[in-house]
């Protein structure tokens, strides 16, 4: 299958590239390399020493003999060279990855508000305009979050996409009607994942174009098989306040001997994923499009739950380190339950990989080896949510600092 | 109370700006233009013969002694400006028409398209921002429509905003919950409306901003008290194929001796509102703002449902016109059932004007005025709802020009 990977410099792009090459798929790559950009930005880089894809690419040939092909394209601001690339390339299948994915940085400011909210919600509705202007039967895959349904407390379990309800008919009778899960999101990044759904409903609808919207969680770990082949290859880890995503941070500050920062009380419950699960599901989700006119597909891309303080906790125990209870800088409640289903991708052959199966070791030696790569101050999360709370340093820090 | 009118030159603004100001409020107006370029681009012009903004104002001044402030903004790319408008002015409300509001225009092209959802979505989350920015208290209210939810048939009557549903709970039994009624939009230019009601849904909630959005029927009618005061304060009366709506097309094409163009059988029953009644509803949203801290408030802001065939019926038995059934442009469903509910509205005093109230005989007197202004060509609806269908004249005219 020719695929077109829009965003594969990308954390998960990158990988999602290598995994679908190494098993025979033609790849191509857009990216306008923002990520990296931002990197610079913030004045932060990967603890993993990323290659430049132009290497990434050389070296993976060079290994495997497989061809990536390669174009510049910023998908929300370029919609002709987006719809001359699809014309030129003729892919089967778009995966895209091409968003600002991260919550605190979507909440730095205005300006960031407004930039996550441009690139993610145009660009979307570009690739879709764009496959509609093709022509062309091309299945789209789409990394969204579970924050899309906010962490208010559910009772019964989260379904993949739709949930039955029972709707008053004028006669007074309740009738059975599915409907796309009520949406809640946490922040404006979650927001424009919420936006993004309700555009791949309307041109399910209008274009019948065949969608795939994988509700994913929140990733941990750094390598898959394909990007451990060759230091070239290896994939980029985030610690920091804005990108770095919770296991991740608390296993860099483990490395380091920094106290783990726990937002609140850590009795917020969140679903998590390896990485090496997101590139097998989303390979899961290619070989199974839906059919042309149905709704669009909603999976579930989550491998289990957890409590921050009992990741923490976990991470504690094994290293000794201490956990820093800081003020949590988002707007969201400070314990909640959650339970989700993943029968879609279960259904499709998926078995999860878990925290319990080894692979925090990998994570910690990976953090214990660029661990001097690392620059604690970028460690605080420094943006809030509202401007009632106040960005700071966590206490430890500040009194430190005195 | 002092009022930014955001888009103040266009078919609602300039009427409801005029309105509030004879109610005492002090008025803002922001503008960029859009509709007066885009008239260029169509290559079209309102039926009414409309003045400068700069000369309304003018007039507005002279004949009531009350003041319009006026300044040129585009919400969706001048964020800075924006904000510094708010900052400098104070309003203690903003009215939010500053969108590209024909569902015809946004489907085109894919050029339409993308215009349509950057200048509705990234402005809508402009707005919110800036108001979050500046700290102060500003209620913002907004014309949605009634188009969100789609016309697929539903069977009990659309409430305002909140449907009640039952979910079953883990143990099995129902509980009761109100949720955002399920969208379902019918044209890009719909879905943008969705997504701003997402929108505003998640800064109601993480900001606590005051919003009303206004889910608005068809308009009809084009003057108002204030507008027919003086011709240079004459409303825009549009009646071509991208921003001509039903009502007002038919008046046109019977004061021209123009068959009227019902799309497919006519079986559309639609929401409508006379344009007198718009401003009457938007001062009584200014009045009753929802407390700080609550959802969103949602009002559908329509008079009455009429079927479109019936429309063209009443007008074609009034003036002797013929009725043509040409090929339905759009993607909907030929016929269906609507019923729906304002009681907000109702609950704040609206007492709407109907079909029967002797309003139509005020328009076509407007259109048989002002019919020399009219150029048949740009009466067709030549945008397509997708590629499968063709774009072209109705029969009626193609055979004569064969």
């Amino acid at each position: 299958m020719k695929v077109l990977v829009l965003g594969g410099d990308g954390f998960c792009g990158w990988p999602t590239a290598l995994h679908l090459s190494s098993k025979g798929h033609e790849i191509v790559i857009a990216d306008n390399f923002s990520r990296r950009r931002i990197d610079q930005d913030l004045g932060v880089q990967s603890l993993t020493p990323i290659r430049s894809l132009r290497r990434r690419i050389s070296r993976w040939h060079s290994l495997t003999g497989r061809e990536i092909a390669f174009h510049h394209l910023d998908v929300a601001e370029e919609y002709d060279k987006l719809l001359a690339l699809l014309r030129a390339e003729k892919p089967d299948a778009v995966i895209h990855f091409a968003e600002q994915r991260a919550a605190p940085f979507s909440m730095k400011s205005a300006r960031h508000k407004s930039y996550t909210m441009r690139n993610n919600v145009c660009g979307t509705e570009h690739i879709l305009s764009a496959i509609v202007e093709t022509g062309a039967d091309i299945h789209l895959v789409h990394l969204g979050t579970m924050g899309v349904y906010g962490y208010g407390g559910t009772d019964a379990a989260l379904p993949d996409g739709y949930l039955p309800v029972f709707v008053p008919t004028a006669g007074g009778d309740l009738k059975r009607q599915e409907i796309v899960f009520p949406a809640d999101p946490g922040s404006v990044y979650h927001l424009t994942k919420v936006l993004d759904h309700c555009t791949f409903q309307y041109y399910a609808k209008n274009d019948r174009i065949r969608i795939t919207d994988l509700h994913q969680g929140i990733v941990w770990g750094t390598q898959t098989p394909e990007t451990g082949l060759h230091p070239d290859l290896i994939n980029r880890f985030d610690y920091d306040g804005d990108y770095g995503t919770v296991l991740n941070r608390f296993l860099v500050q483990s490395a380091i001997g920094y106290p783990l920062t726990v937002h609140g009380t850590g009795g917020q419950t969140r679903a998590f994923i390896h990485i090496s699960d997101t590139v097998r599901c989303i390979e899961l989700a290619l070989d199974n499009p839906p059919e042309r006119g149905d709704r669009v597909r909603v999976a579930n891309q989550i491998a289990e739950t957890r409590q921050v303080r009992e990741l923490a906790m976990m991470i504690a125990e094994r290293t000794g380190c201490d956990i820093a209870y800081v003020d949590n800088p988002r707007n969201e409640a400070a314990e909640n339950a959650l339970c989700v289903r993943n029968d879609v991708l279960r259904g499709f052959g998926w078995d999860p990989v878990t925290l319990e199966d080894g692979l925090l070791a990998e994570v910690e030696e990976i953090a214990l080896i660029h661990r001097g790569r690392c620059d604690v101050n970028k460690i605080p999360a420094m943006s809030t949510w509202t401007t009632a709370q106040s960005p700071g340093l966590p206490a430890f820090l500040s009194e430190a600092a005195e």
